[in-house]
């Protein structure tokens, strides 16, 4: 992506100082703050993912994977290395790709490498339509181009006239924030909604949502909020694809109902930060003191409701068959 | 309501100072800050409805009503009365009660009076139930005992055990800040959430929301956000009722697809108020400088996953011939 300039990633090795470092886009000072925030432990890694200065599955999972190299260059042994892969796999219980880039780089013990520049290609095949699209994630959620917003991209790029209706994403308000900031720097037209009654006034020709967990059966785990969208959608006849990256399917889940759903802190609901007249960011608290408030960060969304999923394989319809048929070598089990 | 003390209703006659006036509670101050405003003229009441001082629609008419009481204590001519009128009907245009209070007023020249409690009498009906329920308005949406709370009230009374999910209503967070400081003052149980997957989960027994304006075959137009939650509780086989005052009902509409919706300003998305680390209550910017947002303040839920509609004459399906056999005098039209 090109912020300002320069193009930029996600998460990197960084160049500058002594030893081993990555550095990430702090993404709880966006869209306000440009801030490079610099890990050089494990222990900045899990603080990073656990207070989402990264977020979005794809992300996660390359955060974690150089947390454990972070840990491996200063202890290799089999004993440590194993003690941060669980310290990590801890830290968010949802997106399946955590636990898959941690059990790969423990295999492998080698950095792996980003597939969403091809996702992005795939994804262009349902872009090939007049207009505008609900739209949740973007490319800060994983290394390079994003999963939901690389359709975006690619279509942009074949030189399609977009227009992005984007949900503010309730309630850490990624969309407002993280998706509205990607899409200005892309230079793509756009505007930040709340409710999606816009599909039922034939405004949205398609709907693109990311994916923490797939399950088997094509029921997808996303940000709470997702089922809504999809309900609206199927009511509506608009079409609603989940950009699903092979790590984000877990075959091992027969269906959506056994995938753990992460408890945030209601924190999360009751304050929200944004930036002052004065210019300064800050958090205010929305709740009255005293109300509490519930935070299941995710949902998911039943198959029956998904019209596809977009993978870097392919697009393939949301079922056990399909995906199997998909990921041959992956559903032996 | 009892509001830390004393009974409290959200508009009243004014008895301090000389000449006529009423006052209100100042809802954009709330849940940080209880402010009484006093409107001591048709331009107060006017400002009071435009920037949602005042809000839901019963309060609106309620209101709007005294506006034209306060225009008519200067000149009570007709031709005064009837601009005053338009004045009062342009402020909003989605809540049909506002329209109706004003003609009403014109006619008799003389202040309705409010039917809350009975509405909570009858809403108790569909709360015989064992647990809680989602709902999005309540008292301060009304006079005093509100529509969609009412029920939850009343419930209390009768010695129920109520839990009450608040959904946080984007984009002004009127469940967050006013839902949940009405029931913290009633000193019921409940939970501020964001997104509506609890209905998946067989955590939430009834869903009640409250209605602007209410067609003649029961479709439903209320705060934005409403038709995914109904989409919710219907996929999931949760009732859903809507407290719908009978002057909510528009009779002139065919369906809800003729009712206006009142498209408010944009930095109601892009913009929140909360309360800052030091106390003080302020407005922060969420999204990115330069990415616009769009506001439609409404939806329409249609009348098919409505489960019924909670009047002050009784519990009606939400259709035409249920509606005009409830509402026979209206009908003729």
């Amino acid at each position: 992506m090109l912020i300002s300039g320069p193009p930029t990633r996600t998460i990197w090795r960084s160049d500058a100082g002594c030893g081993d470092a990555v550095e990430i886009i702090d993404q709880t000072r966006l869209p306000h703050e440009f801030v490079v925030q610099r890990l050089t432990t494990l222990a900045d890694a899990v603080e990073a993912i656990a207070v989402m200065r990264v977020r979005g599955a794809p992300l996660i999972g390359a955060t974690a994977a150089f947390g454990l190299a972070l840990a491996a260059s200063r202890d290799v042994s089999d004993s440590a290395l194993h003690a941060a892969a669980e310290r990590l796999i801890a830290t968010r219980p949802t997106a399946v790709n955590l636990c898959w880039a941690v059990q790969r780089m423990l295999a492998r013990r080698s950095l792996g490498r980003g597939r969403s520049d091809l996702r992005g290609r795939r994804g262009a095949e349902p872009c090939h339509r007049p207009a505008g699209s609900d739209v949740v994630a973007g490319w800060l959620a994983t290394v390079d181009w994003g999963t939901a917003l690389a359709p975006i991209f690619a279509a942009q790029q074949a030189g399609l006239d977009v227009h992005v209706w984007v949900d503010e994403t309730r309630p850490r308000n990624q969309g407002a924030s993280l998706t509205a900031w990607e899409l200005k720097q892309a230079g793509i037209a756009h505007h930040v909604i709340a409710g999606g009654h816009l599909m039922q006034h034939g405004e949205a020709d398609i709907c693109i949502v990311g994916t923490d967990r797939t399950a088997a059966n094509g029921d997808v785990c996303n940000k709470i909020g997702t089922y809504l969208k999809a309900l609206a959608a199927f009511d509506n006849g608009v079409p609603f694809y989940v950009a699903a990256p092979g790590p984000s399917i877990d075959f091992t889940l027969a269906d959506g109902g056994r995938i753990p759903i992460e408890e945030r802190d209601a924190t999360e609901v009751a304050c929200i930060q944004g930036r002052d007249d004065s210019g300064r960011v800050v958090s205010v608290r929305l709740t009255p003191e005293g109300s509490p408030a519930a935070n299941p960060a995710f949902d998911v969304t039943p198959a029956r409701l998904v019209s596809g999923l977009i993978t870097e394989r392919g697009i393939c319809a949301a079922n056990r068959s399909a995906l199997a048929a998909l990921y041959p070598e992956r559903n032996a089990t």
